[in-house]
């Protein structure tokens, strides 16, 4: 049995914040943008996540620890006869849990959520210059068939 | 004073929701995923909208006539301090309003809703078959920086 597959997804709790964001943080694009785990920012975010029945804040739990975490927002539109979509963002393995097929098992987990709920699409951007991320989402049956853009205003 | 100067922005109401279908439709990727306007999934998706305190659907009217659209959606998330992003999708500009700087002033007039409502980031992605679009959005200070995947399940 891999490692991954004693791996328990479930929601997060607000205990599991620091633990979250010390994944967001250790990254090279993270690493200049996040700050202490115990920031109330991160809490007060955390609360609106989990009172919004659209979003769901995942993590993987392994020896009671966490080592994955993801965000799922369900979201509404009219197009395609008002299917809702599946949105992944902030997807993060810890580095010690890294190679074990984790990722790709959040991955798989997620769209078996998303086809359950009925959503028409599952999707998500993945920085340029993460070019492994690239190979894992192609692998796993997505299609880069967008452009990504952003706007800072900070 | 430019034609587009004249249009209204306002959030969409019930009996606006034929037009923007109508929007959706008239579009060489939309064509072929849209149905009747008067479809009650529409209505349904519409309500799903309207009473989500993150989501705002937009309008744009102009001599009483709905001549564009977009939508956006408030996510929270953890990174970067805990941060809000705007996500826009669904841009439309009806056929007969094109060319007069409607699409730019919608964009400009999201990004500045989201300035003040404090979100860090705008984003959205963009179909990479749309290199008209991709102009647009780098000519208003956006930047690719992404990849955008999707996978269908329908």
């Amino acid at each position: 049995m891999q490692q991954s597959e004693k791996a328990l997804l479930r929601a997060a709790r607000k205990e599991d914040v620091p633990a979250i964001v010390a994944m967001l943080a250790d990254d090279h694009l993270g690493a200049t943008r996040e700050g202490d785990p115990g920031d109330e920012r991160y809490l007060a975010a955390f609360e609106r996540i989990d009172a919004n029945p659209y979003d769901e804040l995942i993590v993987a739990e392994q020896d009671g620890e966490v080592v994955g975490t993801m965000q799922l927002t369900y979201l509404a539109g009219l197009s395609r006869l008002g299917a809702e979509r599946c949105q992944i963002e902030a997807v993060r393995v810890a580095a010690a849990a890294r190679g074990q097929g984790l990722g790709g098992r959040m991955i798989a987990w997620a769209v078996d959520r998303a086809r359950e709920r009925g959503c028409a699409i599952v999707q998500l951007t993945s920085d340029k210059s993460r070019t492994d991320a690239h190979r894992f989402y192609d692998n796993l049956g997505f299609t880069a068939s967008h452009e990504g853009y952003k706007l800072s205003l900070s």
